[in-house]
């Protein structure tokens, strides 16, 4: 039994998520059909269960300050395949199917620009 | 023209990464291979022109408050393929061939555990 409280969260299987100072944890987002980053958005310990709980993805708003179901507008939710959690329990990693473009500009992802030495360039692939 | 700055920043061509109050940007990064995320960290201005520059994943760590250039130490580097940035411009994707697991703790990827209602378990895929 390894009692280092670090080691147990990073090698352990007990879920201790290290929120951040602002009650949040980074969640990214990745299409279970193709392996592409879709978003990278926050959770909070509520989105977190509800994710859990409901196999649909569910952030913390932090422009509006709130519980964010995706897709509670548009229809364009995010049911979720699979969840992981890195080494240090301080980001999620959402495997999921989504039911429209992730991205709020109607981009199938939000990462449709390519960073070159030259500027951004658009992504269609 | 659209002169309205975010959504410049949102639909335009020019790299303005919104780096956060602590000069951090997230960067997530996925193997080139098959899609998976193997690991989330930080970048500052410096370590992303780095990484654009040198082609090799550069980041700030934030426990070392220094400039860190993955795999200096294990000589499990980052070959960087392609860099994305998200809509809003305070996220990178990063999809690279790692030299060797990306894991300080030895694994293929951070993310090597699932979330379920039940707790943690190891993913071996």
């Amino acid at each position: 039994m390894n009692s280092n409280p670090s080691k147990v969260r990073e090698t352990g299987l007990i879920l201790d998520p290290k929120y951040g100072p602002d009650g949040l944890i980074t969640a990214v987002v990745t299409d279970a059909a193709d392996g592409k980053v879709l978003m990278l958005a926050h959770m909070n310990a509520e989105a977190l269960g509800l994710t859990i709980d409901t196999g649909v993805a569910h952030f913390w708003s932090r422009s509006r300050n709130r519980l964010w179901k995706k897709g509670e507008t548009s229809g364009h939710i995010l049911s979720v395949e699979d969840i992981r959690i890195d080494c240090d329990q301080d980001a999620i990693w959402i495997i999921a199917r989504p039911a429209g473009p992730a991205c709020h500009t109607g981009e199938v992802s939000c990462f449709y620009r390519r960073v070159t030495a030259a500027g951004l360039e658009r992504v269609d692939d």
